[in-house]
C-alpha cells in the first residue's frame, strides 16, 4: 500500500487519486462481477468517504445493497453512491439538455455535481427548434459559473448557449438520434466545429466526465 | 435531334430538359476544354435563351467572351450566363449565410435565383455565436416564401432559422472549416440531424442545386 | 404558459409551434414512459386538435388507448393520431417507394400527408431494375405537385424520377439493404450526388420529415 | 529466366503471364523512372508483342518515343502501346459513360479492348437525368456481348442499363463529382448496392481492369 | 399484365424479367409476411418454372411448404426453390471458399448455379495461410470456365487464384472476421485492390449475385 | 449600430461580443481580401482595443502593416494583434506540446494567453517515448492553474499529464503525423477516450480555442 | 494425406502447419457445429499433441468434454486445450493490461504462452491515469524478453511502456470503451501512431495472435 | 543534462534513449528548419555515434552536408546517417516488397538494418499476381531470422509469405495504390486481418519502425 495503490490482482486500486486529483477513482461497474465489485468497494471504504459506481444496473445495485446498506442509487443516471455527500455549496452549475432523451446523460453530470457540493440548476428539453423556450431561462443561465450542454442530433444548442455567456461551456454529445446521427458522431462533430469560442467537448455520452470537469472549474 | 437531344459524341445535349424540367441543362465547366464548351454553347444557343455555365474560372470566361460577346460573368460564384434574364418578379427568397466564407456558395444560389426572376434577399454572416444578429432580420425572414441557409462548420443556424418560420428551408452544407469539419461532413450531418421539421438538404457546396429547388417551389 | 410553452420539467411543450410552423410539435415516443406520454398528450389536447405520435409501438398504443379512446393507430408506419383529420383536399403528392421493404418509411409520409389534407397517391415497388414498371405510372406521376421518393440500396430511382418532372422531388434514403448499404449511407450518398437538379434529401428513414416538407410546399 | 520471370532487381518481370492469363503484365508508369521503364520495355519486347503502359504522362511518352519509335500514345486515357494490334473482331463490347467527365476512364477500357481485337461501341454522356437519351441507343445496347458502365456521382445508370439486358454488365465507379462523392465512394457504393442482378464492380477509376475483364468474357 | 408486371399494391412483380434477363425476379424473403410471400409465389407460378426465394428462414420454409408441397429447401444457404431444375450441363464453375465460415455464402452461389444447369465444383477452406492446400486442386481449378472466390478477413486468396488462371474470377467478400474486418469492409477493399487483372467484385455476402453473374458468362 | 453589430454586408461585426463573452470577435483571415480585412479592422478599432487576427499569412501582415502601423505579428502561430496587451498577471497556465512539430499550434494558445494577461509557461517536446523528460517539469506543472496539452499522433501525453494533477487539462489534437494519423483523427480519438478524468478536448489544430477556454477558467 | 492436409470437405486440415510454423492450426470454434469440431479434433489428435480451440463457449466445451475427457478449459479467455503442455521454461514474457476489462483478451495471450512453455508474468490494470502504479513493476518489466500490452480506449500505456525498455513490445488494441472508442478503432489508431519505436500491433481483440508472435521471438 | 536529456527549448533531446532502447532518438526532418536540425545534430554528436535523420529531402541534405562533411545520404529512402556503421553481422533479415512502388518504404527498413549490423536480403516486386515468382526465393526466405513484408494495395503477399515460415513476419502497409486503396487503409486492413498467425503490423509507410523492430528481434 505504501506504493500508493492496492493490488487485487485483477485491479490496482489507485487510493492516492483523491489526493492527486481531488476525487477518488470512480468504479466502472460493467464487466465486473458482483464479487469483484464488493472487494473493490470494501477496500475503497478504508480510504475514502466518496465512492461512486457508474453505469450500475438496478439488478446489481440490489445485490450490492445487501452488503452495503448505505449504498444510494440514482435510477436515471444509473449511479451508485456510498459515503458522505459534500455540502460546500459552491458556485452554481447549469446543466442543460436539448431533448428529453438526453436527460439520462445530463443526470450523470447533475447528480454527481450535487453530491460533490455544487449547486445545480437543471434546464431540460430546450432544443433550438423552439428558440423562445430559451428566453425565460436566459437570466438564470447567465448567473451560472459553468454550463454543461447535453445534446444529441445536431447539437446546435451548444453554439446558441455559448454565444450568450462569458463563462465556460462544456458540451456532451449523446448517442440519441437515428439515421445519420451515427451513434453520436453528428453531435460530436457539431460540438467540435462550433463557431462559438469558450466551449470544449468530452466523449460521447460521458456525462460524468463533464460533471467532474465542471466541478474542477467551479471554485 | 428529334430524339430530344443533340449528340456531339463527347456529350449528349438534353435540349428537351427545359420543356421537361422548366430549365435547360446547366453546363458544368470543369474538365471540359474551351473547344468543347464553345461547341456546347453554340448548340444550346439554338434552342434556349437561358444558358448557365457553373464553376467557370475567370480565365475560361475571358476566352469564351471572345466568341460570345454577351456572356456575363459573376465572379464570386464563378457563374457564367448567356441569354435573357427573367423578370417575373416571383415571391421572395431569402439566402442566408452563417459566415462570410460561405458567401461564395450562397451567391451561386442568389445569382441564379435573381436571373430566373425571383426576388432575392441576401443576409450574410449571421452565425449563432451572436444570435442577436438574427433579431433585426427576423421580420424580413418571416416574409420570405422560401429560405436557403448556407453554412459550414456545425451549421447550427439552420435549426434556429427553421424553428422561426412556417415555410420551407433548404440547407446547403459547405466545405468551410478545418480539422473535424472534414470538408463539409460536419455541417452535412448537422443539417440532416436537425431537430426542426421543415428542412431538407442538398449536396455539400451545391448552392446552385439549392437555388434551383427554391425556384421550383417559389411560385 | 404565456412564455409560449408548458414546462413539465422533463419536457418543455412548444405550444406555439402550430402558430409558428403550421403544425404542432410531433411527439417522439421512444425513450418516454407511458406516464410521460400521457402527461404530454393531456397538455397538448388543450391547445391543438392535431396530435401525432411517431415511432409508437403497438404495445404502447394499446396502453394509451385506455386513456385516449379516440387515439387512432397506423400499424405499418407506427404512427398514432389524435384529433381532427384535415379535409382541405390540397394538390396531390405522389409517394414512391423503390422496393417493398421501403413501404414502412413511405407510409410515414403518406399517412401524415393524408391526415393533413393532402391528396396522396402511393406507387410502391418500382425500382429501376425493371424500368418498364415506371412507364404505366408516368402520366400519373407527372400530375403531382410534389414527389417523395423512398429508397434504400443505391437509390437510383430518385434520379430517374426527377429527370422526368419539373416539380420538386424529395428523397428519403432508407436503411434497407445489406453489406455495403451501411445502414442507409449508400442510398444517402446516392441521393445527395444525384445528377438531376430539383431534388433534396432528408435524414435516413425520416419519412415523416419528408411528409411535412411536402405538405409545406403543396399549396 | 527458366523460372518464368526476369529479375531486374527493382522489378521481377512476369513473362509467363501472357501464357497463364492471356495477356502480358501491364506496365504501370507512375513512380518509375524513364530508365526503369526503358529497361522493362526492352526486356518485355523480347517476349511479347503486346506491351501496354498505363497512366503514362505525355511528357514521359515523348521521352520513351526516342528509344521506341513505334510506341503509340492515346492521350485521353494516357495509355501507351507497343506491338501488334489484334484483329480478331470478337463480339462487340459497349462502353457507356454517364457523364462527359467520365470519358477519360471509359477510354482506358475502350482503347484497350480495341487493340485486343474486340469490336467496341462507345456511348458517352447518357446519365439518367435525361433517361430519354438512352432510348435511341437501346437496340444497339441490346446487341452487345458485354457492357461496361463508367460513372461517377450516384452511378444510377448502372442499374438502369443492367435492368434492360440479359448479359454481363461491369461497373467502373469514377472519382468524378464533388462534396459527398468522396473521390468515388458514392458511386462505388451505388454500384455495389444495385438492385439489378448481373452486375459486378471493379476498383474506382480502374477502366483498364474492366476492359480486361470484358475481354475475358467476350469470346 | 400487358404492361409487363403484375401489381399487387405492395409489390410490382416483374414477370418479363425472365425474358429480358434470362431469369425471373428472385424473391427476397426478409421483411415480407407469409401472406405476402404466398401471394407473390402464386402469381409467379403462372408465369415461370424458376422460383428462387433467398434468405428464407427454416421456419418460414415450413409454413410455405404447406401451400407449396414441391418447395425445396437448401438449409446452409437458406435458399428456397420451386420449379424445374435446369439440366443443360453447361461449362464448369469452380466455387472456392477461403475458410469454412464462408461456406454459407459460397453455397448461395453453388446451389443456384447447380439448379440453373451449370456444373459446379466446390473447393472449400483453402485460405493462403497454407498455400500448399491449393496445389492439389490447381489442375481442377484451371479447367473451370469461371471461378467464384468467397472470402472474409483479408481475402488474399482472390489474388493468388486469379494469378493462376486466364478466365474470369468473381470475388465475394464476406462479413466473416472480427475486429478490423468491419463486417466485410476489409475483404471488400482487399478484393477491389487486388494486383491481379481479371477479377471483379460483388456486394458483401452477395453469393447469389456472384452465382448469377457466373451463370451469365458460362456459356 | 444600436442593434449590437455593424453591418458591412459581407460581414456582420459583433461589437457586443466583448461585453457578452469578455473578448471581442477574433478575425479569421483566410478567404478574406485585404480590403475586407482593412474595413473590418477599421470598424473594430472604434469599439475595442483587443484585435486578434488568426491564421494571418506573413504576406497579408506586411500589406496590413502599411495601414495599421501598430499591428504586431507572431510568426510561428501566424497571429496578428492590434491593441493593448493586458497586464493583469493572472494565475499561471502551462502549455505543453508532445513534439516539436506541435509547437505552431501550441504557440497559438500561448501567445494569446500572454497578450490577455495570463502568465504562461511553455514546456515543449516531452512526448511519452521518454517519460523521464516529464519528471524535471513535474513540480512546475503541478503549480499551474490550467494545463493545455497539444499533441498529434497518439496523444498519450494527455492521459499521463492529467493523471498527475487535480486541475483542468485541455487537450488540443493536432494534424501532425502520417499514415493512420488521418489528419488528426488518431489524436482526437485518443484524447476523447482518455482514461483520465478532468480533461476536455477542442477541435483539431484549434490552439486559439484552447487558449481562450483556459483564459476563461484562469481567474 | 500425402498432399499435407486432410480433406473433410467443409475443412482442409493443415497438418503440416506444425512443421512449417512450429505450431499446428488453431481451431476457431464459432460458426462450427459440435459435430464438425469433433471430426476436426479427432483428425488432429492423430498428428499433434497441441490442440488449441479458440473462442470456445462454456456450453460447447461441456459437450466436447464428453468425447474428449482430457480437454482442458480456460474460462476467461474461452480457450480449450488438448494435449501436452510444453515445459521448456523459455525466457519470460510480460503481459500487461491497461484496465480490468481488458483481462479477457490479455488472458488469451497469457494462457497460450504458458501452455507453450514460456514463463509469463501478468500485470493487470495499470492504465496511465495513475502512472505511479507502473513504478513498482518497472524492474520486473525490464527483465522481460518480450512485452504484450493489451489496452482499449486511448491505449496510451503502450507508448509509456515501450519508452522504458529496449526489447520488443506488441500492442493488442481491445474493443473496450464506449462512445468514440468505436469498437477498438481508437486504441488501434493510438497504437499504430505511437511515438515510441520498437512496437508493433495486431488486430483488435487478437490476444492469441499476440501470444503466438511473442512465442516466436522468445527464444 | 543530468536529468537525461538536453533542453533546446523547441526540443528536448533524449540522450539516454540509446541506453534505454539500444538506439538513440531518430531525428525526423520534416517541419524542422535547417538551423534546428544543425543544433540537434551538434548536440547528439557529443553523445552518440549513431545519428539517423529520416524523411530528409535531398535539398536539406546538401545544406547539412556543409556543416557535417561525413553525413551520408540514401536517396531512395531519404535517410541521412552520421556516425559509425555497425558491423556485427547479426542474423539475416529478409525485406520483401510486393511491387516496385513499395521499394522506397522497403529501403527505409533495409538501409537502417544494414547500418545497424544486420545482414539484409532484399527481394523486391514479388506480388502474388504471379505467385511462381516467389518459388525461386523460397529457400532463401526460409533461412531468414525475421521477414519484413512491404506492400500496398491488397497486401495479400503477407499472408502467403507468413504461411511458409516459422519465424516472425512484420507487415508494413504502404500508401501505394489508387481508388479504394485510400492512402494505405486497404493494405493496413488486409494485414491486420491476415488469416496467418505469426504476423504483426506497423503504421502505414513506417518502414523505419519495422526495421527497428526487426533489429530488436534479430539477435
Amino acid at each position: 500500500m505504501k506504493k500508493g495503490f492496492i493490488d487485487l490482482g485483477f485491479a490496482k486500486l489507485d487510493i492516492e487519486r483523491e489526493k492527486r486529483k481531488g476525487i477518488p477513482e470512480i468504479i466502472y461497474a460493467p464487466q465486473k462481477t458482483i464479487l469483484q465489485l464488493k472487494k473493490i468497494i470494501q477496500e475503497f471504504k478504508k480510504h475514502t468517504d466518496l465512492i461512486f459506481i457508474s453505469k450500475l444496473s438496478f439488478n446489481y445495485y440490489q445485490k450490492l445493497k445487501k452488503s452495503f446498506s448505505k449504498l444510494r442509487y440514482f435510477k436515471i443516471p444509473q449511479l451508485g453512491f456510498l459515503g458522505k455527500e459534500r455540502r460546500e455549496r459552491r458556485g452554481f452549475v447549469c446543466v442543460i439538455s436539448a431533448g428529453s432523451s438526453d436527460i439520462k446523460i445530463a443526470e450523470e453530470a447533475a447528480v454527481f455535481l450535487d453530491l460533490m457540493g455544487n449547486r445545480v440548476e437543471r434546464i431540460y428539453d430546450i432544443g433550438v427548434a423552439g428558440i423562445h423556450r430559451i428566453k425565460p431561462f436566459e437570466s438564470k443561465i447567465k448567473k451560472a459559473k459553468v454550463i454543461i450542454v447535453v445534446a444529441g442530433m445536431e447539437a446546435a444548442i451548444l453554439s446558441v448557449i455559448s454565444g450568450l455567456v462569458s463563462f465556460p461551456v462544456i458540451g456532451v454529445p449523446t448517442s440519441c438520434g437515428y439515421g445519420t446521427s451515427f451513434g453520436g458522431i453528428s453531435s460530436l462533430l457539431g460540438m467540435l466545429n462550433t463557431c462559438s469560442l469558450g466551449t470544449v467537448v468530452v466523449n460521447i455520452d460521458n456525462g460524468l466526465g463533464a460533471g467532474y470537469f465542471a466541478h474542477l472549474i467551479n471554485r
